[in-house]
């Protein structure tokens, strides 16, 4: 029996979402995915059985990953999604489509789907854009300083991450060894990261690539950027606190970074821009974005610790906003390629309940937090498996679903002898 | 007439060399070529006529990139290279190579050949090895407080750069704008780069890939290691001393990294092994290297500004070793990517005409340095050509040359409004 997907309008990935991902069946190859309720479009068996002008982007929508169609630009990205829109709006079409077997269930047991790494990542930079994050961090590391430092309120402050070590959301993450020292110790010592944690975060995915020597104006971020994801940034903070100075983070970050398996469009969440916050100090004129368009962004993020909510850190809070984020990255003239990824930040607001790291939510690890069932944490454990998940206003009161980032805690490995 | 190529026994690019490199002709296709005095093997080309057990390897060595044959690992990296070597010192079959056109010279004004970017960059990170100059920037830059910071001697620190703009020598660089706040002014200014710098470094390219989860120890480090190449990691001081706290270098360095043409294979530096100096302190078990495989390397570097020599940065003075370098990357459970480009940081001796950075041979831009024809230099200036080059030991009195890395600095263009 054909099911043909039915979509209520409070559906979290109705067809005002359509986000992108990669997907297998059955170990066969991959193909490129629209999530669509509780199913999984085939994108380019559906191309390829339909009529329309679609069909000149045939290649791009049946390649194995979502760069080629990321790399096509904004006017290929809006032609396909009409076309999709139009395509599982119409019950003619779905039905056509679910009988050519092109809309499988996400959670059919009999024939579970594989989600995969949506593009594959050209550079990942993360920023630090929050500044409630910032400004707590400060507090708990620097108490007799300023919260923040001097650049924060004129730049947005970011560093290159290791592209090599970013996952798709389901793949365990493995604690990670490293050196670490106490703060009454001589040298330090070398283990198990004790401090594990986690920063939620949202990414954005680069399409148009840019060339050498040419900036990128915050007025051209939309030609640029393809679509949004969850990310996690999980954090060893006993490696991160012993080896930041004077370069800033490595081993502390560079062993995983969880991405959701599902892209997107940055045209969805046309009905969540909102304003950034007030701008409390004059910005150069390459990121001032007072009287232009709106780049805030209105996404209520959760937090879940094994099923258990921690918080729900708001990113209309976000200091800086990605077009800012974009045009300071390319400013010097630096490149962009189809795939990078460039990630918010913790996103944290005000509010207690609202951070999105444990080293804010326990103060640097002084006061457990504790969860729904009674049981408290300082850092992770092993086995704790984390979620991240995200909605956002769509208009007209309707919201749309952010694909969920989860990983679960391995213990650490014994290392082999070198 | 066809040219065969004579090799003299002190020519820095003879049968112990044979370092690798990607060109094209006449805008025709890319190729893998080995260079050979001053000409270079069409690597394909020779493997396709010739034959031999090379003949498994025939796609590797015809791709466009040197990708396929790095991840090929270290047993077809010794089949290749000791083909070569037999092709190249075989009278018969030199002669004939050359008189089917695939030994052609490098700089032949009738058919000029172009060099491409050798290998496609997949993460890169820059460390910080040499204890001369991270002490040299300490008392710059905090001369009030310990030259080193107190990890320094303990790991090996590095963080990671951008991939997209790794460019090949001959590329040239445009002179970046920032943010870059003055001693005494209350908030930032923009514009072009006041304090243009090079540094002197050299590069190790990862042929073999590793697993997440699974650190790469030193005695694993030959069998992942492809090769070396020369890097001049370009700097903006004005715009990374605004930036950099607390997450480190980000725009400051994301704008340009200039590589050499040509990767050294590890095997041609076997000559060059010598002992790293003396660690003052005792080191972790992964990174301990005392009685071990010797993993410095005497390589003489040499920084020319527009012809001149500026100074001989002796990369022998490095305190932490490619090796340790790895091993430290990958503690975490990092994987490796074919393609990871790891640099040493600036080569920096203990002389002050061993220095591979203006920063340190001007004390901060305080002390203008004199090039040999008069001029003086605190900054490098529009036009200003740097070239480094370095050679190494190869036994029996032998030496190798590295191929150079070179770039001319481009005045800063007008930015678009945004």
């Amino acid at each position: 029996m054909i099911e043909v997907p039915t979509v209520t309008e409070d559906d979290l990935f109705g067809p005002d979402n359509l986000p992108y991902g990669v997907f297998s069946a059955d170990g066969g190859p991959r193909r490129i995915g629209v999530r669509y309720g509780n199913h999984v479009l085939d994108l380019g068996g559906a191309a390829a059985v339909l009529d329309g002008p679609h069909r000149r982007h045939a290649a791009l929508l049946a390649a194995p990953v979502l760069n080629p169609l990321m790399a096509a630009g904004r006017p290929v990205w809006t032609e396909v999604r009409a076309a999709v829109r139009s395509w599982l709006t119409d019950p003619g079409t779905l039905r056509l489509l679910a009988g050519r077997g092109l809309l499988p269930r996400l959670d059919d047991p009999g024939r579970p789907l594989t989600l995969h790494l949506p593009f594959e990542v050209a550079d990942y930079v993360d920023f630090y854009a929050s500044e409630h994050h910032a400004a707590t961090v400060g507090r708990i590391f620097r108490p007799e300083a300023e919260p923040l430092t001097p650049n924060w309120k004129h730049l947005p402050i970011g560093y290159h991450g290791r592209a090599g070590t970013v996952v798709v959301s389901g793949t365990p993450v493995i604690r990670p060894h490293g050196q670490h020292r106490a703060p009454d110790a001589a040298a330090p010592g070398f283990g198990p990261s004790r401090r594990l944690d986690i920063e939620a975060e949202v990414g954005f995915v680069v399409g148009t690539p840019s060339p050498l020597g040419e900036p990128v104006g915050m007025a051209a971020a939309r030609d640029h950027l393809f679509g949004v994801c969850l990310l996690n940034d999980w954090s060893a903070r006993d490696l991160q606190a012993w080896e930041y100075r004077p370069l800033g983070p490595f081993l502390g970050k560079s062993f995983a970074t969880s991405v959701s398996a599902w892209v997107t469009p940055l045209d969805a969440l046309d009905g969540a821009r909102t304003a950034p916050p007030p701008r409390s100090h004059p910005l150069l004129p390459y990121l001032d974005d007072t009287g232009g368009e709106e780049w805030g962004l209105d996404l209520r993020l959760e937090v879940l610790l094994n099923g258990q909510r921690l918080s729900g850190p708001p990113f209309a809070a976000m200091y800086w906003t990605a077009a800012q984020q974009l045009a300071h990255l390319t400013v010097n003239g630096a490149s962009l390629r189809t795939g990078d990824l460039f990630a918010s930040g913790t996103v944290s607001g005000p509010g207690p309940h609202e951070r999105g790291c444990l080293l804010e939510m326990t103060w640097g690890g002084r006061d457990p937090v504790r969860l729904p069932d009674g049981t408290e944490r300082v850092f992770l454990e092993d086995g704790d498996e984390v979620t991240l998940t995200a909605w956002a206003p769509a208009g007209a009161g309707r919201r749309i679903g952010l694909g969920e980032v989860t990983g679960r805690v391995e213990p650490a490995r014994t290392p082999r002898s070198s």
